[in-house]
Parts: structure tokens; sequence; C-alpha cells
């Protein structure tokens, strides 16, 4: 999630008809992969034309997920989207990136919008998936190549437990993955976090600062993505819908408790976050006290010292005192005087108390 | 939307009789404007008087849309009051601008209450849209000459999918491009935000701070649009209602998505703004820090050596340090010392620390 | 509405008997009007006493509107109680003013508590109106005399269009115009917010600083008018209850968006007041922060600048310098060139930057 | 309601078998009075043993309140719980002080948990009224002597209307008397505010800060009675059931009313304490302007003037001014001519205007 | 509950199969225990291994409660999944900690994740307990040895009330320990609360600072504890379910009232270290104001006296004034009267008084 990630929104111009797809041609030209098994058969073949990948579908008794990266082409896409028999407001939704998460129960299938959130090269990266269930296939669209669902794909081909079910489990899969990966990400956050809290304290100082506003921001865009998640995953629990069994209803509620432990982490990292600033700003005013204190003591001693000096400094020409034998040395004691009697006013007030 | 929008409100005293028109008559004079087609035929004709309107409209299997721009004259509006059949307590909202957005249901028609922002010469402006939706015309009223909804024209003249649907269609085409509108709006806020955000660090100052409280302000305003335009457009989704057909239903569900994409939006930038205001305090807290150090390092450095001046200044006849040879290099040499000392002392604190 | 307004509370002794009445004698003796009228007839009576009032009223067939202004006498209260056939709990809430706006259903008629508010003599005046809507009469009672309510006459006096509707609708023109009166309040409230937002920022200072206070005082108060009052119009609206037509509901619906618009504007002013607060507190760093500058430019270029005199003021005997021909000239060259290192330093650091 | 009210909570150890009791013992000997009436008959006795107690109660036609004050002796407690059948759950909560305000309905009566705070010897006092309502008693338990429920006892004793209703009735009168005794605490607080807010602005300091901060604590702890309260209350009112009459809940719908307007006042005082603080720390930073102004203003003016005057306080043997006869009166005017200066800068800037 | 509690969460790597349980080897052994007891009968075993387990339980009419502690071997938590048929996502739910509290049904048992909270050793402990009611068992997992229900224990052996009750009692005596202990820990934070109270006014510091956002970082864990935990015992009262009976859910709903309190405690808490952190920052204020005062009044009675010094210090060949007999003992007169004209004007402006 790049810190500009909601500013920046691909849409068709104001009036289109609906539908239209707003393309971004400097983006990568969709990739069709297919994986396709029952609990006896396994098929993957990557980079399929949609010639080849009908012929590869909608075998029945088998699990076919049809993974897209890429949204670069808008001809593949509608060609897909009739394939498919997509709604045209479903496949607008696909290419004009973000959406907010989302379901959507259509005719024939069920459209599942979310967002996946990861850590590549050190930067936190986010992009959409679309997710189509239905009976005879599981459809994906990723915004570009590569993503965090190797290790679903790593089940699949060791022929675990998952060849035996369905295709909601493998959407199930799909979205638990992404779910989980959010984790990683709030981690990060969380040790940015960790590391500001003992710094704004100790070294207060305007990058940190900087630093504070930019977690907050990213907080606050990754609460808009986490919120309408949850809601759509719960609505995929409470609502009966004709695509996914009640048995993997279960495991969805478990992906629906995940991602309320993630909301529970987010809160509270927005909540410290904000006594963070306020910790901050108390912070300042404590330096400030402490320089201000300084200050005041070293002007108020050596201001009224500085005075006697100069009226002892003056021309005039008849100043008795000037000619007393002791008259330097008491004025000198007569200094100190002043000047213990100050620090002791200081002393009184706690003023050299080390808070 | 100028800023004080909702400070001005067009109504008629209070306790006169319901459905009084507050007519300012300096506002332009309603010009009706009418496109009437079916799949097949098309007809555009602009700035009839009422007579001419009625012989065009109300004609069965085609779609008419009129559409009066300018509120200025009471008796034109009140005519076509007649001609359409409108509620006097609706008539009252379309002419005592501004209303909140809201949808009413009355005996013959679906009155639909929406305010259109655009950018004009670089100014926001903001102007109400009413709209009437019958089985027989969609009747629209707006403020001033000139709308942001040519494309929806554009659609109708070209012969496109628009005409081979009904009036419920047409609505629908109208809110969904006013809605899209909410984000270029959005969009020129948020490059103020993102160039405010860069310049509170840099450079705070007065006029950062009242651009700021002009954004806040403009923010909730618009939020005072955007909210209750959501919740219309959501009763129109949720309700049945005789008017709006289930197929048209789906894309109005859509208009909903994007009212709630822009409300997303719009928040964000709320809560930015407000992290903003707590930045600039830090910041100026972090200056104010800074002035101070410098002042303080320089104070407590050389008020102590003026001070050591001051008492060799003395004119006492019996200070003997006066007359030892060595004594003036010395006594320069311990003010090189006292001046170290304090630099050190600060060295230590860490204030000459660039943070 | 005094800024004391909700502080006062006329209320009998805690554990009295229900009903009881708390009466403050000091307030105006009750003056009975009656306004009663068909479509063909129209009588108007100032000043009746009970037995009177007994004779012009309860005629079937026509409206009766019962005006009763000033609650400073029981019996006269009561002996109304006892005409009217009140529940003494309504009699009681009438009496024991203020209570918040609301509205009951009892056995013969409804009771409805608004509070009217408005201008006289330039200051704002809030008492409380109850009225009481049955099948054969409409009851008021108010705090004092004069009210908002000459226009609502005025058109029964003209035989409008009011003199055709029914009890209900006479009670509905007089919420209606308490409802639109909110809106002048609301507008002085403006304007005294308007012009705060100008002064705050060019000349900060205590008086407008409690001058903002009392003015989010006054519309915490209003809130807790308004809101409650839009619950109790919604009440109406919703439902269904035998003293209001539903012919006349579509009217209060009217009313009721009013109080929604009302209530839009009250919560924008707040929270600008609450912006404008931050202003104020941004106002007065940056002015801090002014102030600071111009203290530590003139130390930090004085001070040392003194201390170098200071040096050369010394007495001591041998101090070679001293008889240099060209030192004082030199001197004095250091001085400007310690100086303007300070100025360039200062500048560096952007200090003499206009903000 | 002493300052840690919540803060001390007496309740058996974790643990524990539920319906222990926590006895704190030197609090007062549960004191034993029954009040017993029917329209014609009137009994009151004091100081009752529990013998003597089931002899004058549970007589059919007649209103039986026994009263209890005092919680320091297990054994009468239990002893009662038997006699009147009190769920060992219900006692606890009797007994196990202070309870949240709840309503709770068992199989033989309705338990009303509520908090009487009432002002003695100038000081806020709370105690927890435990009220039982049946068919046949009203039963309340009070933390210790004396209470606020002499004016209902005093309608009992004078026959009033109050002799013929049923032990609902007497349950109501008893909760009216305690939720209006709510008001007197809300004035006294009301009070300090008023006083709070005219000396925070003329005279702010550390102890009304204090003050501030004890009163928004009194609030808070107040927000947690009455809020429960209300939805206990609110609970009758709405909840049929078999212990109170239909016409007795419109009376509670009169005390839930009241509460309503508790709260009210209570939100209105907790906002109002909240924007003081944001009062108290505007005039601080005023403050604190003004005394920097006066520094600043000195400082820039005497700092040049003395480094002129230290220049020609140098010894250096060459300075040919100071041997020009009119050196002395000119540089005096130079140093006129340098305070004038900075003051009319100071003018400029607005330093002297009164704000 | 160490600080940093809900940042570290077991989990096992994104994209796992669903039940994969993620052991930390580095904890406790899980140790069986079995106490097993009818009205009459009565068997406590420890440390079994699960051969052993399973010939104790499960026996007809007889309540067995297993408590398994620590979470340190994957086979034996598997093993004890089989002997009593726990659900794949339940198993992973006891074993990957934390999570947040809740209740789920099963088809053959009721599982319920609470946090037990207990002070071990001067700090605060947190840990899970996940609990299985069945009609033939009560089943418990905890993290580590040792916890807070040997008072439950105690009374099971001593053949107390509940070896008379089933099942479901012997969880309620579980879950309401659990909830007490949590008023120990909000007595603890309570504490350190009331002396914060008290330190920050008059000692304001770093280190109290810090406690203080410590404090509120623990209360915001708390509350992330407390409410879900409310939620979910209050799911257990409403919902009827098969393995509670309504007599025990009278006892849980004593438990929700119990945990009600507890969030009430902790809601207050959170409030009043909201307002110390505002309490704290008026306090830094005041102190500047403080210390600036000491500086302003000392500095600008000074300065003027050290310029009149400066003046008479300067070596003009021709200052007539130096000659004069007085002007000394006159020049000192002028000082004294120029002090005095300062410390009125400081006195008129109250700098003076005590706050």
């Amino acid at each position: 999630m790049n810190e500009r990630g909601l500013f920046r929104k691909r849409r068709p111009p104001a009036g289109s008809v609906p539908g239209t797809l707003s393309i971004d041609k400097t983006e990568p030209f969709p990739k069709i992969n297919l994986i396709s098994f029952s609990e006896t058969e396994f098929l993957e073949r990557e980079a399929l034309n949609p010639e080849e990948l009908v012929k590869h579908t909608f075998e029945p008794g088998k699990v076919s997920w049809v993974d897209v990266q890429g949204l670069g082409d808008e001809k593949t896409l509608r060609i897909l989207g009739d394939i498919f028999n997509l709604h045209p407001l479903a496949l607008e939704d696909v290419a004009n990136v973000p959406q907010i998460p989302k379901v959507e129960e259509y005719d024939n299938c069920l459209f599942l919008c979310l967002r996946m959130i990861r850590i590549a090269d050190g930067a936190i990266m986010s992009e959409q998936v679309s997710i189509f269930i239905s009976d005879s296939f599981v459809l994906t669209f990723q915004e570009r190549y590569g993503d965090v669902l190797d290790p679903v794909r790593n089940r699949m081909r060791r022929g675990a437990a998952i060849r035996k079910m369905g295709n909601d489990y493998t959407a199930y899969a799909i979205v638990d993955t992404i779910v989980d990966n959010y984790y990683s990400v709030l981690e990060v956050m969380g040790n940015s976090l960790e590391s500001l809290e003992d710094e704004l304290i100790v070294r207060p100082g305007k990058e940190k600062l900087k630093e504070l506003y930019d977690l907050k921001h990213q907080l606050a865009e990754l609460k808009r993505i986490l919120w309408p998640t949850r809601d759509a995953i719960g609505q995929l629990v409470r609502n009966e819908n004709a695509y996914i069994e009640r048995k993997t209803a279960l495991y969805f509620r478990d992906v629906f408790d995940h991602s309320m432990q993630a909301i529970d982490m987010l809160d509270l990292y927005r909540e410290l976050t904000s006594e963070l600033m306020n910790l901050y700003l108390s912070s300042m005013s404590n330096r400030m006290n402490d320089i201000m204190k300084v200050l005041t003591i070293i002007s108020t001693i050596f201001i009224p010292l500085s005075f006697v000096a100069g009226v002892y400094g003056m021309n005039f020409a008849y100043m008795p005192e000037l000619e007393v034998k002791w008259a330097y040395p008491i004025v000198l004691g007569i200094m100190v005087a002043i000047a213990s009697g100050m620090l002791y006013f200081f002393h009184r007030r706690g003023w050299f108390r080390k808070y």
C-alpha cells in the first residue's frame, strides 16, 4: 500500500455508459493460469489463451481455479467476461481499481472483492483481488503478476485435503491466505510503532513526527480496507447462499475471526499512535521548560550581579565607597550572597530536581 | 460550493402558508429543454414554452426528459407544477434551495433531491438538482444554466443502449453522472491536502493555517451533502417502489457503491486534516524550542562573561588584581574556560544535535 | 435563550405528590385567548375568563384554538385542566418548565411540548409552548405574553386555506412556525461565528475567546432543544395516532425536514466553533513564535557585542591593545562583523521570512 | 458521592460460592422499619426484630413497606432473605455494594437497584438502595441510617392519595424521590461550574485546575450512575411485568422523563467542563504571550542602548569622540532615537493594543 | 498481561492448512489433571497420561473436569482432540494464542475462549483459557502451569453445593472466578492512577508521563479483553443452547453483571487517564508561566538599571553630571524609583498573586 493509495483511483470519465472499463495500458497484460483438479486428477497450465482455457474448464466433478494476473488489455477481459458470463457491472469493478472490499451476489455466481497486501522488496504493496465463485469454477483477477497464494497452490499440488473439497473451499483457501497476510503488514507497522514509542520520548524531533504522521496515514488507509473486508466476510458467514456449503461456512467463520483480530490490533495501534502524539507534545513542553529553566537561572543570577558591577563602574567624581579600602572584597561578598540567595530560591522552587 | 454555502438559505418568512415559493428574481429565468426518445425516434427541443412542452410530452412508449434550468420565475414553476401534477410541498422544495439531499415518494411520482457539484472557471460550484421520476416522464430542475449532464445527452443522441431503456434508467444515468462528479471535487481537495501536508511541516505559517481551516470547512460541508445523498440512494436500492424496475435497481446499487467510495475518501481526508492540525501545532512547538535554544545558548554563555568584565571595570581604588601583570590574559583565559564549560554542558544535554 | 437557560429549572421539592405544580407567582397571570372558526365562520376573543371560554369552545364542526399565555396562577391552570380534561402529569409538564421537547399520547389527546425561540429587543428569548391536540380543540400554553404565531393568526383571519382544515392542521401551522423561527436564531449565531472567524485570526484576544466560549455554550443548549424536537416531530410522522390525519402527516413530514436542516446547520456551526478553538490556539502559538523571534534576534546580536565592549572597559593596568592606535576602529569593525554573522545566521534559518 | 466512590468496591474473594455476602462489620447494624397501610388503616413501627416483622406484614389488601437501613450484619440479612424468599444472587447484590443500577425480574418479585445521592453536612453522599417489589410487599435496603424518603413517609402518614394505591405506587414514590434528588446534586455541580467559568478566565491557576479536574471526575462518576438508572427505569416502562400495573407505568414514564432531563443537564455540564479546559489552556497561552511581550519590549529597547553605553565605556587610548564637546548629549540623543524607533516598531506590530 | 501482549501473536504461516497448530516447544509440556465427582463420590488425579484419562472420564452421572496446563506438545493436543472429538478449528484456537475472547457452538460441545489475568510475583500475567463444555465433560486448556482456580477446586473437594450440580455449573464456577480476578488487576491500575493523579500535579515530569502512557496502554489492552469477554458471556446468557441449563443461565447472568461492572471501572479509568494528560499539559503550561514570570520580573527591573549605570560609566570628557557632588546618590535614588515603578506595575498586573 503506497502512501497515496486511496488518492489515486482509476475510473472512467463521469457520465460514461455503465460497464465502461478504465484500462491502463501500461499495466501488465492479462496472464491466464489454470489449476483444475479432482481428488485423483491434477492439471496445471500457465499462460493459456482464452480458447485453450475453454477446453480445460467447466468439467463436471472438477474444481477449476482460473487465475488472471494483470488487467492491461480490455479485449481479453471482455472475452473472459463472455466465457464466464460475468455481469458488466462486476467486470467494471474488476477493472476500475481500487474498489472498497465487498461481496455481491449475481444470478450465476458470487462476486467477492478484496485487497491483497504484501511486503515485496521491503515496501508494502497493495492490489485488488476479484474473486468469482460459482458451482463450476473459481475465477480470480489480480492487478499484477505475483501474489501470496503459492502456499495454496502447493497444497493443491501435494494432493492435500483441499483436493477432496469443492470450489467453495478453494475460494476459502484463497481468502484465508489473503487475510492472514494482513498480519505481516500489521507486524511491520507494530515494529515502527514500538521504535517510535521509544524514540519520541528520548529524542523527539521533526523527522520522528513525520514518521508518526505517515504511520497514522497508513493505519487510516488500512482501516479503510480491513473494516469492509470484515463486513464482506461476515456477510458470507451469515447469509445463506447457493455457492458456499454449510460445511465451508464454518471455515469462513474462522477467517471472519482472523479479520476481527486484525482489526483489533489495528485499533490498538491507532489508539497508541494518537497517544504518542500527545506524548510528543508533552515531551516538547517538557524540553521547553528545561530550556527556559536554564536560561532563567543563569539570567536571574547574573543580571543583578552585573548591575552591581555596573554601578561601581560609574565615573562620578564623588563616590565615597570607591575609596574605602575593603570595599572591593565587601562588594564581591555581597555578590556571592545575592547569587546564593537566588540559588536557594530556585532550590526551594524545586527547579534543580531531576524529573 | 462557495464557502458560505450552507449559511445562506432561501426560505419564505416563518409562518407562511406551506407551499410558498421563495423566488429570487435575480436568478436565471427558467429555460425548458426536452429530450424525448424511443429506440427508433429521437426529438430534442430547447427553450420551449410550457404550451409547446405539453404537445411533446406524455407520449406513451417514449421516454421524456424535461430539463428546467433556472428558478427565477414563480409563474413558470407553478405552471410546470400543474402540468406534471406536482405536490405543492415538492414544488416548495424545488424552489427553496438548498434542501438536504433526500428521496420522497408522492402519489404519482418519486421525488429525488440532490446537489450537483462541479468545477467551473477554477471555482467549486454547487447547485440543487431536483428530479421527478414517473412512468411517463423524468423532470429535472436546476438552479442555473449549464450542468455536468452533457455526456448523458450525448449518449441519448448517439442512440446508445440508453435508448432501449425506460424513464428509470434515464434517471439513473443522471444520478450516476452527478455522483461521479463528486470525485473531481474530492480530487481537487485531495491535491490541496497533499500540498498542505508538505508545506505545513517545512514552512508553517498563518496563511497555511487559514487554508487548512478553509479545507476543513469545505470537507465539513461536503460531508453534509454526501451522507444524505448516500442515504437517499440507498433508500432507492432497498425500497421497492413503482417507478424503478428491479433491473434498474441493480444499476442504482452501483451508484450507491460509488457514493460509499466518495464518502470513504472524504472521511480519510477529514481524518488527515485533523492530524495535520496536530502536526502543525507540534511543528510550531518544535520551532519555538529551536528559537529558545538559540537564545538560551547565547545568553547563558555571554551573560556570565559580561559579568566578569563588569567586575574588572569597577573603579574601586584598591583592586589588587588590576595591577598584576598577567591578570588580563589570565582573566581572558578564565572567560574562555567558562564559555567552553557552558558549551560542553549544552553538548551533553544534546542541544546541538540536529533533530 | 438566556445563557443559564438549562441551569435554572422550576420544579417542586423532591418527594412531592406527582402532579404538583411549581408556580412562580411573579410570572404573568394566564391570559386566555380563543380563535374559533369553520370555513365560513370566524370568532376571535381575547382575555376570556374560563366560564366564557366554555361557552365558545367544543362546538362540533369548528376548529377551536385556545391559547393561554402566562403560567402565573395555579388556580386558573387547574380549572383549564378540568375543562379540557388534562392528565395531572401533563399539566405538571406545562407548569414546571423547562421540559425536554417531547410528544406524549394520552387517552383523550396528544400532548406536544416544544420550545419557542425568538429574538426580542436584540436578545434571544426562549419559552416553552405546550400543545394539546384533540378532535375538538387545540390548546396551547405559553410562558409569557407575546409570541411568533401572529402569521398563523393572520392566515386564519384572512380566511386562507387553513380555514378549510381541521384541528390537526392548526397544530401543524403552529409547530411549523415555531420550527421555522429556529432559523432566525441560527442565523444570528452564524453571523457571530463568521465575525469571530475573521477576528480570531487577525486580532486574537481574551474577549474573543470568551465570546467563542459563550457561542459554544449557546450552541450546546440549542442542540439540547433541537434534537429532541426533531425526535418528537419524527414520532408524529411515523406513528399512527388518532389525532393527526394521514393528509396532515405529510405536512408534518415537511416540518420534520426543516428540523433536520436546522440540526444540520447547528452541527456545522458546532464543528466550526471547535475548529476555531484550534485555530485560535495555533494563532497564539504563531504570535508567541513571532515575539520570541524578535527577542532572540535582538538579544543574540547585542549580548556578544556588549561583552566585547565590556572587555575593553576593564581597568587592568596592563592591557596592551588599549594603547594601539587603530585598536578602537578595529574593535568596532569586529563588532560589525559579529552582528553581520548573526544576521546571516538568522537569515539562513529563515527567521526573516514573512509567513 | 465521595471522590473515590467507584474505586472502592466490596466484594467477596474471587472464586467464592455464589451468593456469598461480603459484610463490613463496621457498617451500621440493620434497623428494620415497617409502614403498613390501607386507605383506612395506618401502622408505622420502627426498629422491629424479624419475628415482629413477620407478624405485621403480608396482610392481604394492605401495602407493606419494609425499610431496612444498614447492612452490617449477615445473619439479619439472611433471615430477611428467608422471610421474603429472596434469590441468593439478589441478596448478594444487596450486600456487595456498589452495584451498577439495574432492574432484574425474579420468580416472585421485581428487583430494582438504584443509588441514592444526597447532600448531608455540605458533602455529597451516595449509598445503594435495593428495592424489591412484589404483590404483597415493598422491601428496601439502604446502606446507612437516614435517607431522602421522609416526604414519602409524610404523604403516607397524612393519608394522601398514596394510601389508595398499591405496592407498585409506593415503589414509584420511592424511585421518584430518589431520582428527583439527583437534581440537587446537579445543582451543586452546576454552581461549581459557573464559579469556575468566571474564575478560570480572570484568575487561572493550579487550584482552579484541580477543582475543574475533580468536577470532571464527579461528573464522570455521576454519569455512570445516571445512565444505567435511566435504562433500568426505561425497562420498567417498556416491559410488561406482573408487579407494575399499567396505570402506575404511566407514572414511571414520568420518572423516566425526569431521569432523561437529569442526563441532559449532566451532558451539558460535561461538555462545558471540557470546553473550560480548552478555555483554560488558551488563557494560559494568552498570559504567556502577555508576559513575553513585556520581557521582549524591555529587553529589545535597553539591550542596544546598553551596548552603546558600553562602547563609550571602553578604555582605548585613542577614541577621538570622547574628546568632542557635544558628544555626550549627541549620544544621549541617539539613544532616545533608538528607543523611539523600537517603540514605534512595537506599536506598528500592535503589541500595545489591549486585547 | 505484559506490555507487548497483543503485539506478539503465535500463528502458523499464512496459507497453511486450516487446523495447523502453531506450537512453541519452549512452552510447558501439557499436564493433564482430572477432577471427577458426583454428589457422593470424588476423584482427583494429577499428571495423567491420555490413556489413564480415558479410563476415568465419560462416566455417566458424573461431572468430569479435565484441566490441561501447558501447550508445548502438538502430539498430546492432537490425542486430546481425538479423545474429546474436538473440531480442528477449535483445537487451532486453543493452540494459536492469543485469541479474542469468544464463544462458539460446535456440534458436540460449546467452546468458550477467555483470558485469565492474575498478579504473580508483582507482575500482571495473562494467559488464554479455552473451555469446552459438553454434557459429559468440562475440558479446559491453559497456557502455563498454575492458575487462579484453586478456590473452585477447594469447593469441589469440600463437597460444597457445587457437587450437586452439573458440568455447566462447573464451567460457570471457572468463568466466574476468572472474571472476578479482573478486579484485582483493575485495582492495581486504579492505585497507579490515584498515585499518578497526585504526583502529576505536584511533580510533573518525564517519568510520570511515561508511566501515564504505559497505564493508558495497559488499559487499552485490557479493554480489548474485557469487551469481547462481556459479549461472549452475554451470548451465553441470551442464547438458548443445549449445554447450559436455564437454572445455570441465571448464574451466568450474574457473571455478565460482574463483567459489566469491570468494564464500567475500566471506562472510568480510561476517561480519567485522558483527563490526566490534559491536566499534565496544563500543569506544564502553568510551570512555564511561573518560570517566565521570574525571568521577566528580574530582567525588566535590572536591564534598565544596568543601562543607567552604563551611561555613567562612559568616558566622555565632558559629562557635567559626573562632577556634581550629589549626583551619585541622586542616580541611586532614580534607580530605586525605576525599580519600584516596575514592581508596582507587576503588582498591578497580578504577577505576585499566588495561584
